[in-house]
């Protein structure tokens, strides 16, 4: 089905142009503005969006026409991907373009490390889809493990993938997790991020998500688009989300893009943010509850400082008193502390300290 | 079995120690020299390794006090794991070793992002051990779908896992596969390793291993420890294992770091290493095979041209006329291919190129 909207939108987007040049008109198409000046944090929904300012795209501007014939070629390029029911990564879309147009490309345009593509990104925000719904894969990072079950179909095959089932390593949370998949089974109280991967591996090992019924997540780092929807896709279903991050600059970033969206993809929206989320931990208020953290902390470098201060100016999240406190304490402290530290005593403290977190309700928003 | 051997070396390098001072000596160990003038590459087994060349590690020494002290505290640490059956990171480790030691140690020995680290390093080398069988685990990456099943004894639970009932995501690859893993059944003719997950789910999608009966493997980049073991493991069955890299620094760099071990982490020998390895593409003279290659080339970078003079300077590569000839094409067009070229014309053209390389053993050493 969503492959039909996506097939449709497509057709919609080339015949209108068809009829512009038809008309003797130049072929244009809307887009929204994606600067700093039109992206605004929703009070309603709680999340960084796009604001209302349009852009209009003309095939007949010197400054445009380049760029306006490439995205009308990644269009033509990604419907035929549809049709064909196959998938490639913005590297594959990059040489099919390259075969067809030639050597006039911009490569870094089409790497997999650029976190936002102006390309793809046009098309997404001008016809309201997802570069997902286009059969572009992104790169994958997550994991996942806990009571529920998925449907995978995929490659012409239906897998159902039990996620009680998977090991020591769990279900790599793929790039796309709502084309072709469906949640069958999901009998959890609440999901668990954590950010380091090696800590939901030692979570994974004492069978936290057992114990304490719940869906336990790793972006492994940053959060991809897939991780994104599928948290989006939990909390959908009324499952709190809590967040165990490291007390520092890269421990924030990952929990307020996981909550708001992040600056540069604010396009995406409510879709890909978790406005419910709560941060669980790691605190610097924790060193006067848990005694043992005292000696773990570590200096806090540069960028954690500067991350600080930034993060104080941003509205949403200087208006919650407890955040402002929590980074204070690091400007004059000048510490951090890591998530790893939660092991410093005793491997297994972890389990204990999350369940204390969620039991105390002793979360920042 | 393995958890046996590993606390009877611990418990004998504690014990000797402990005779040393009741004997009125300083305590000692014996370690191997891991630098470049002891690497050597063997040329019977194919790969590369330390040479004979010993260290003894003293405690009576103030340059060597320090780590002397600290390789010991690790020792009793992972001493403590393997008996409590349970796991840590590095940063885990680092962690416990900071609460029990305090302030006294360097983080950036600890971390994740260095490939090597001395003091463990010390301690496989000494003990004939690997920091696996210390209950450490490291950096995850590499997936793997195909005609294989595993049983994974983990966190008290068995779970086989079926490599052909995986769907888009394939299995993720730990860090550790071989204490608590085996392979229960394994149908395959051959494994295929391609560098970049974005071609690999471009095969899994093509249900390429079921079509060829192969395992699918994809290190993701630079091959972690758990990647090298499992085709080591899989060599070991007697499976060839052909490579798809890209024609470039990282691609040939990853090969050889898969076929010979890499300088760094020469000590870890044959293990870690799979001489047999083949590298079936892509190659600079794939442009003659394949017309459509031609305009898919991209320029070579500087890092490029350097790894590629380099190459030309290792024996174990320029015995090789066919590497000579590769390499020397890079230095004299200066371009590159990437592997996601292939897809430049068609899709699903990847796997009638693996299955055209194979057929004709059209394949560098």
């Amino acid at each position: 089905m969503a492959e039909k909207v996506t097939l449709k939108k497509l057709e919609e987007m080339g015949t209108g142009m068809v009829k512009q040049i038809d008309g003797g008109e130049g072929p244009t198409f809307e887009t929204v503005l994606r600067t700093k000046s039109n992206t605004i944090y929703d009070e309603g929904i709680g999340c960084l969006r796009t604001g209302d300012k349009k852009e209009l795209r003309k095939f007949l501007s010197m400054a445009q026409a380049k760029t306006f014939m490439q995205t009308v070629a990644i269009a033509a390029k990604t419907r035929k991907f549809v049709k064909e029911e196959l998938h490639t990564s913005i590297r594959g879309l990059f040489y099919q373009l390259k075969f067809s147009l030639g050597e006039d490309l911009d490569e870094d345009l089409f790497s997999e490390q650029s976190e936002s593509n102006g390309l793809i990104e046009d098309l997404e925000v001008a016809l309201g889809i997802k570069r997902e719904d286009l059969n572009l894969t992104t790169d994958r990072k997550g994991f996942v493990a806990g009571p529920m079950t998925i449907l995978d179909r995929f490659g012409g095959e239906d897998t159902l993938i039990d996620l009680e089932k998977q090991g020591r390593s769990g279900w790599s949370i793929p790039s796309d997790v709502d084309n072709g998949m469906e949640i069958k089974r999901l009998d959890a109280d609440y999901v668990l991020v954590v950010e380091k991967d090696a800590l939901w591996q030692r979570l994974n090992e004492d069978k936290f998500w057992k114990k304490e019924n719940c869906i336990l997540v790793t972006p492994k780092g940053q959060s991809t688009r897939g991780t994104r929807r599928l948290l989006r896709k939990l909390a959908d279903r009324k499952l709190p989300v809590y967040c165990l991050m490291d007390c520092d600059a890269w421990g924030w970033y990952i929990y307020w893009t996981i909550k708001t969206g992040s600056m540069n993809l604010a396009y995406l929206g409510r879709d890909f943010a978790v406005p419910e989320a709560r941060f669980i931990g790691v605190t610097m208020s924790d060193i006067e509850e848990f005694d043992f953290l005292q000696k773990l902390t570590i200096k806090a470098k540069e960028v954690d400082i500067k991350r600080a201060e930034e993060m104080l100016g941003y509205p949403w999240i200087n208006r919650h008193p407890e955040w402002v406190k929590e980074l204070k304490m690091v400007l004059k402290t000048k510490k951090k502390i890591e998530q790893d530290a939660l092991q410093g005593q005793r491997l297994t403290f972890v389990g204990e300290y999350i369940n204390q977190k969620i039991k105390k309700k002793d979360w920042l928003p």
